[in-house]
């Protein structure tokens, strides 16, 4: 059993000790600059969490985790380009504070180096690890792509919304705990289980990100709740609301949400509140926090102490913002 | 032995028949549409034919074959936006068709597909086959780094300029013609000498590159010779010129070739002349070309026909513009 401690430290000792090369300059100070910015780590933590249900040497576990960390960082310079922003955990993005061209071609070397460490894995699991990650690594695109896409649409379905975010973010973390699982021993179908555990929890927790963005809550430190929804983003919520709306209260939701009114926020909360959104947003995320604990007691049953991976995640669905 | 009319053909039916995903269109229609431009094909036919060296069974090679075609048109994709270039093939580029922006992203789903790909070389292969492909990945993005690095720079010295022709485009060679090797059942020493010979081969062919641009000759169907002097591009003849130049002429010649001035390309190739560039540049070039030709020499004294190879090598080096 490791802790979520231990598999930090182990994880924040070989970001810090991880050497890319001097030279070409240009190419590899962005690189490490970004991977040095910090970030809570989750994915490769979670890996090694699922490594350690398996063994206690984390060894051969490590580098694979990592390439998690290093892949979700290349998503993180190529999408900091797509989005046009400024700022990433507080500090420049690399195509601000470089320049687009280095961004793009420094993004490019460090989805190399997530497979390069990869590569890494024990041989005999080798060809499932990159199977799952290389699958993972097209999903992730594909979710990008979708994402992109929602921006230009006026209407986009529930159902097509919950497969871009488990797309875009959830397979990832599926796909960490998946790895972390397989080089620590376990065979495909107990691997398969973590990666439904982190894919489902994934989701529950982008549904929730959703929620406390209209709703903050009591934990939300007095945040000015709605960015969200002045930013016209269409979210769950957003997207339920119109479902649950006739023709004629659609397109004025529509409208106001378009546009840029001083009371838009609390009206567009009236509305929600009115269709009652919070609990279809509330059961939603139980439905797929439910697919994920499923998924561990059926570990839990074959005999594998899963409580601090169970306890991880019931820690990140108390999260408030 | 494959001749080289039998890989060409099976690699169009390859990427002919190769199908990327529909969903979602804005990201793989453009990788569709760039794969579909043509190109000679040169590193998926190289590959082949040095399969055929040890098989007569291609067929566990055409897909490893086809990823290093994949894997070029990622790089072509993402140097078109970085070169801002608007055509490729006498066709629009991704970035000009679409957008910056998709053309990121359909870049990076190449890339991804490229290893799909080679996980589908023979299991036993597949660690060195993953290896050094992905060894060679980084390198062509240092390639292309260094490429933008020298467009800054005043002055670049020789062995620098060699090894980022090497990393941009000659690595990719070799690596194409070790991995169809290795997946034809060669040994990892003689891939070895299949990935130096396309390795010098690819070296030979740049700087022979760099000087048909500037002396046509006989074969050059009345082209204007110095486009590269025009663009001001850093080729081996500029540079090796400087380096045989004193301050004062260096200097001088530096002006002249940052200036625009009418008889620029003549006055230029005067100064070339006047230092044996030419002779300079053919030595070079016939110097990497050996060391390809002893490469494979030591593998035809083990017995194997590699004739195809020495032909297509041969031809490789008697193009004319």
């Amino acid at each position: 059993m490791v802790t979520v401690e231990e598999a930090h430290q182990v994880i924040e000792q070989a970001i810090g000790t991880y050497a890319f090369p001097d030279q070409p300059a240009g190419l590899y100070d962005p690189a490490r600059y970004f991977m040095g910015l910090g970030g809570k780590r989750i994915r490769p933590v979670m890996s090694l969490l699922s490594a350690g249900v398996f063994t206690s040497d984390l060894q051969p576990c490590i580098e694979p985790a990592l390439a998690m960390e290093v892949f979700h960082n290349f998503t993180l310079v190529h999408d900091d380009i797509m989005d046009d922003a400024p700022l990433r955990r507080g500090a420049a993005t690399v195509h601000t504070r470089w320049d687009i061209n280095t961004a793009i071609l420094s993004g490019d070397v460090l989805l190399i180096e997530a497979y390069q460490l990869l590569l890494k894995a024990p041989p005999e699991k080798l060809p499932a690890v990159l199977a799952l990650f290389t699958q993972t690594a097209k999903e992730v695109c594909e979710g990008q792509q979708m994402d992109m896409d929602f921006e230009q649409m006026d209407v986009v379905d529930l159902d097509t919304y919950l497969t871009m975010i488990r797309l875009k973010t959830s397979v990832l973390l599926g796909c960490s705990m998946a790895t972390g699982a397989l080089c620590g021993g376990a065979t495909e179908e107990e691997a398969q289980l973590l990666y439904t555990f982190g894919e489902q929890l994934g989701i529950a927790f982008q549904i929730m990100d959703d929620y406390l963005d209209a709703y903050p809550g009591e934990g939300g430190f007095g945040k000015k709740p709605g960015g969200d929804i002045e930013r016209k983003k269409k979210t769950f919520l957003y997207i339920r609301a119109l479902e649950l709306s006739d023709e004629e209260a659609a397109k004025k939701l529509t409208e106001l949400y378009a546009s840029s009114q001083a009371d838009k926020v609390e009206r567009v909360l009236y509305i929600f509140n009115s269709l009652n959104i919070q609990q279809a947003a509330t059961q939603k995320m139980e439905e797929h926090y439910k697919k994920a604990v499923n998924a561990l007691n059926t570990l839990s049953e074959k005999g594998y102490d899963i409580s601090v991976i169970s306890e991880m995640g019931a820690a990140i669905m108390q999260r408030r913002h």
